[in-house]
């Protein structure tokens, strides 16, 4: 059995975050299916119950514990391993500060946009799609603004901060909405340098379950 | 000069998250007075520089260094000063998680319907009012659910993690809308018994701001 065991599913920016990372640090890990998209296996009180009282994916298995949250797990395995860790006090809550930013305001938004606009079976309400895609846009902002003169969020080197903002990134523009190539040229130059680190993968590559065309 | 400065208004539950650790903790802090809702000043370009590129309340100043992002605070003030901190890595752990799942899903979403719904100049649309309340009622239910049976977030004491939860969870009803009491019942014990902290006080009387009737 691999050392670390990441419940996920291919449509999973939060769960991509981490196979990411798992990928790029080069640690023995497996992906284990999660069929989310089938519709409720998440909030099956067994997987709720086993594996995390949220209901959220991922879950990841390592030496007999399992962890949810992927900026709790990011962090947990940067501290354990020192792959893509901050380096120092100071970027330690850098890369926290990042990582909820990411959370409250990014990855929250541009995930649930895409899945309201492409994956909801019933038409959203525009009203409720203006409103998400007016939420992001700011956010993109600050991110774009911050790589003007960074590499990467934390600097010249990518940390687990860039995996965090790399879980919707790489999904495309059909389910999306974003040509960031056009609306945010520093985030997408970002984009190519975290898709030139060895062990990138593209979300539909690295994690299993069928892609699902856009329902719109 | 005192030793923690907050920026900070009282109609915003991430500062009150740190006002409040800061109080209960017994620090020595004075809140400085942030004219967000008169509109505009986080997103002045002189505010963003010098304090934090989000734009965003709270900010904290501690040693001539400058803090965003009310999740992160909370931690480095545990770090440092052991006062409402995790005992352990395990506790680390899950302290961090439930910050993370509130930024994500708890705190966003009633932030986000609260201000919509009782301060937002132009009426709100019905469609998102709804959206934003249909989000935050299942992170609602995990959170009543997780304290059907600890009396903390983390167990039997208050840890950063409670300090997370508590951003808007004592505004009026006439604000958010809702009724915990009837709702959710463990969550409004556990409010009680936060409440009973020593240094508890409520958001309007904690941080500075004239207290706005809700505009509809």
């Amino acid at each position: 059995m691999s050392d670390y065991r990441l419940h996920c599913f291919a449509q999973s920016g939060n769960a991509y975050k981490v196979a990411l990372y798992l990928n790029c640090a080069g640690l023995d890990w497996e992906p284990v299916f999660v069929d989310f998209m089938a519709g409720g296996v998440t909030r099956d009180p067994a997987w709720r119950t086993a594996n995390n009282a949220m209901g959220e994916a991922p879950v990841l298995e390592h030496a007999g514990k399992s962890y949810s949250q992927s900026g709790a797990i990011l962090t947990m395995l940067a501290e354990k391993t020192g792959k893509f860790a901050p380096n120092g006090a100071d970027e330690a809550y850098e890369a926290l500060r990042w990582i909820l930013f990411d959370n409250h305001k990014f990855t929250s938004f541009l995930a649930t946009y895409r899945f309201q606009r492409a994956f909801l079976p019933n038409a959203p309400d525009p009203a409720v799609l203006a409103f998400l895609k007016g939420r992001f846009e700011p956010a993109l902002n600050v991110v774009e603004g911050h790589l003007a003169n960074r590499a990467f969020i934390l600097g010249d080197w990518p940390t687990i901060a860039d995996f965090s903002f790399a879980g919707y990134a790489f999904f495309p523009e059909a389910e999306t909405g974003f040509d960031f190539d056009d609306v945010a040229p520093n985030f997408a130059a970002w984009k190519r340098r975290m898709a030139a680190l060895a062990g990138w993968q593209d979300p539909y590559d690295l994690m299993p379950g069928e892609k699902i065309a856009p329902v719109r």
